[in-house]
């Protein structure tokens, strides 16, 4: 079944026959239109992708590919209300509640007759499971960015600063085949590694430094996301005893996961070993998401969430400890859910001794 | 005037007491604080910022930096209706129509007893004339991106791809201390400089190629934004003709800028001087736009916009001509109006020919 016909049994079980999709990862992935500015509205038998005359040729290319059967309009947002009174009758319209914004609803509202309905996260459930194409898109996607890490690695030194290290690292991404970063790269060195989510400073890498290294690579519109501690020379026997207590808690969050399993008890795996080592006090945030088109999106992991993994699922698993002055560790792998257990498409060494 | 004390005489313009910032930019420029999560409350008197727990260290200092006497209140999205009842009696709302998502406007007209307004434009109004920290801010910028360039043009060779030419300015630019590219960087040869918004492919340069490259530098959260068209060997007299006129044309347009001048005026010098060279019909979009914490955001030049420039603006002059088959010219610069005219900020010479 196309992704469109199973959004159609979606709109059907929600009760409303005309769906106008604004999300622009939603739009990507109904109608493989690629362009900043696409307005897709899907009805029980039609798909028309509005859209404006700087992508004249490059729409009705990208949805041929696609193999979607769609029409292109060439409008501005204004014109979308016109657009579906050309569509014929329509009884009740969705709208993404959480992507609209509400000037748009308004003007959709004001323009038509109908029940307007908010929706929320019906494509985004769609996204959720993989097909083969698009898990081979994130194994790209990680490929690249384990090789830009081991091609940086030997900056990852004491007198390098942390600005530094993230820009190298984001070149030899895109040198190596990635359109982009997956996102804003964190390299959080020292104090800074106790703030989980540090932006790269001027800071300057010292020996007996913590350092958490979180970044991917983005290709064909997928992406990854890892996460690698550093240890800058000995250090302490409390960095170590971090470095290796979140490297087992991650260890036992991927093994834990598979079909069929709670995405809770992942979570519960990582705090259970970190509780262990009297070290899940400072583990502050969830154990991951699903990652794919958008870098987080659904199933969510931690403690309160209540998904099933199934197959075709990929997330991060990523357990943290963070302690102030003292610094900070997370481990991160993006794996997909296999029908036998779990497979990691992130795959650089966790050796953290440098 | 601080930025609140302008915002807040606007609110009273518009008839409500209390306002809600959702925009990114727009809560950085009214209180300094640069994460990914924050929502502003302002009314009469106070200045709220609501965000999570992530930011608790680097929210209050923040705001004390950028000298705004905010208070900084850590709570889910869920917790702006019980922070805006916090803030005591509220009789109408205003609410960034633009901004916010449907699904956001409806929690707030839920948890709201009084009228809930959407406003469009109220704080990007006060950003279109930049103050001299911001005009320093995108010198800043504009700076890096002239010397990332220079030191790119040996790679603007034939055998070189667009895709490998846009990575290396971007790691440039990076390099030279900018916190990221300013947009998507730009470089179309060949038969794709005959697109306006073509993204970085494969494609190798060719002699006799047009290349047009479009990037600019972000540094302290400010923007520049910058074209340079290259022709690779000797070419035709088509393509010369065409990159003297766009010249000739964009420095029409800059010449013609200035406090009190209409921005149609300004579209329309950069038009005429195309028109005599008979190649209007291939300048299909508006001649400009401004230029700060968004790399598109008001005033817009058009012939169909109505602004007047004035002293702080800072806009994009940046007219082109695209020929199917032949392949296309920009030339851009970002200028900011002063009390005499303006000035450039983006300098990099305009040498087409490699």
């Amino acid at each position: 079944m196309t992704r469109l016909d199973q959004l159609r049994e979606s709109m059907q079980v929600e009760g409303f026959d005309t769906l106008v999709v604004h999300a622009r990862n939603n739009v990507r992935y109904l109608s493989g239109f690629t362009g900043s500015n696409g307005t897709l509205v899907v009805s029980g038998t039609d798909c028309i992708l509005v859209t404006d005359a700087r992508y004249a040729i490059q729409a009705p290319r990208e949805l041929t590919s696609a193999g979607i059967d769609g029409e292109v309009r060439l409008a501005k947002g204004e014109g979308l209300a016109e657009v579906l009174e050309a569509a014929g009758p329509v009884t009740s319209l969705g709208v993404e509640g959480a992507h609209v914004t509400w000037n748009q609803a308004k003007r959709l509202e004001d323009a038509f007759e109908g029940e307007v309905i908010p929706t929320t996260g019906l494509v985004e459930a769609l996204r959720e499971c993989k097909g083969p194409d698009e898990i081979a898109a994130m194994k790209s996607a990680a490929h690249i960015a384990d090789t830009a890490l081991g091609e940086v690695v030997p900056l990852i030194a004491a007198g390098n600063s942390e600005r530094h290290i993230a820009a190298a690292l984001d070149a030899a991404a895109r040198a190596g085949g990635a359109d982009g970063s997956a996102f804003e790269t964190i390299v959080a060195s020292g104090p800074n590694a106790a703030r989980p989510h540090h932006r790269p400073s001027d800071r300057v890498v010292e020996d007996g430094d913590l350092i958490i290294i979180d970044f991917g690579a983005l290709a064909h519109g997928y992406r990854s996301d890892m996460t690698r501690s550093f240890l800058i020379g000995r250090g302490t026997s409390q960095q170590r005893e971090m470095l290796d207590a979140v490297r087992l808690a991650q260890q036992a969050g991927v093994d834990r996961s598979g079909p069929g399993v709670p995405v809770a008890d992942v979570d519960a795996a990582c705090r259970e070993v970190l509780a262990a080592a009297d070290l899940d006090e400072w583990f502050t945030h969830g154990t991951g998401h699903g990652v794919g088109l958008d870098i987080h999106e659904a199933p969510w992991v931690n403690a309160r969430a209540t998904a099933t993994l199934a197959a075709g699922h990929v997330i991060t698993v990523e357990p943290g400890v963070y302690i102030p002055e003292v610094g900070g560790v997370r481990w991160e792998d993006t794996i997909v859910i296999t029908e036998e257990g779990s497979e990691s498409l992130t795959n650089f060494p966790k050796s953290p001794q440098r």
